[in-house]
């Protein structure tokens, strides 16, 4: 089957999401720490080509009240906006089943 | 448009390429240990649901002869090869332009 | 106070200890493939300096039978021996209250 | 030799630069991103036990002037300050040899 643009589109938003769990999965979170976290893991993929944004979102109720634990999917609802040439895709992050599911959500050409 | 799962084989292929590269990029490797490591990641990413073969090959000759270095996108090759439901991607991963470029090679249903 | 050789020591077991946690945590691991994940992690945290031994150990019994987990401090053994210039360092890292637990087992001049 | 409260605090600090760097290691950065990320990086580490404060500069001067790169230990200068016990270390990161050299500065009981 011939390549195009939309399935190279769906390839690039595999690979942030990806590289943004598994650059981030085990830093040390806590509720003071997790807006800086927030903020750094979604400026740090979107230097990735063709992200068009992303956001992050950590859930504060899961986070013990004392201490710190470790980040990983169950903390975690993420969206990425891809734009590759003329195609749009939008994918997001959930936990389903005790994994992180990575999803698409929609394509638009 | 509608999602296929032509679409979501690629979205896959894309999340290994991210999940491999970030988890092992800066990782302690040297010619000693250069076999290990990529044994490792192959078998690691194997896990991963959809992934019917890893290949990691890392480059010899660009590691150090004294000493060890980082593990990043220059000292390997990468082949990942997805099965999702009835669709086959291959895709690969090599240097361009000073950045590990992840790429969709074949698409077969 | 002079900081002497027995305190860079100790100082760098406490690298060793960070770097093996944080490169390998989430990594994917199952039983067919926490073998080679092992040795992977023990010969590249050989290539530090000062660094006599690495001794990695994950625990079969508390992975998924089946599927796949991310590695984490509940699953690893890890003993590692340092030396520097005549001072060797002993430690170990176990879980305690839920975190992994690094900590100083001998020293000896 | 006796295990003292200054060899663990050293062992302390150790453990901080290991973890500092191997989680971070790899993450994309370019000159808008590197405030948030340094930002993360201080208060992410600072969850961990004992550490009393935590700086890190990054290097703009070798970003990039357009796109990314990956973190690695020629862009970050890193201070941490441990407390255990009536111990104070003083421990920081820069680069020698092309390798980024962790290193004890001052322990005050």
């Amino acid at each position: 089957m011939e390549i195009t643009e939309v399935h190279k589109a769906c390839f690039e938003a595999g690979i942030k999401f990806g590289s943004l769990y598994h650059q981030f999965a085990g830093t040390p979170v806590s509720p003071a720490s997790m807006d800086s976290l927030a903020t750094a893991i979604e400026e740090s993929i979107q230097n990735q080509p063709f992200c068009k944004s992303v956001s992050v979102g950590i859930d504060e109720e899961k986070l013990p009240t004392n201490g710190y634990t470790e980040l990983t999917g169950k903390f975690l609802h993420v969206e990425i906006i891809i734009e590759y040439e003329n195609t749009e895709v939008i994918a997001q992050m959930e936990m389903q089943n005790g994994y992180p599911k990575m999803e698409l959500i929609s394509i638009t050409t």
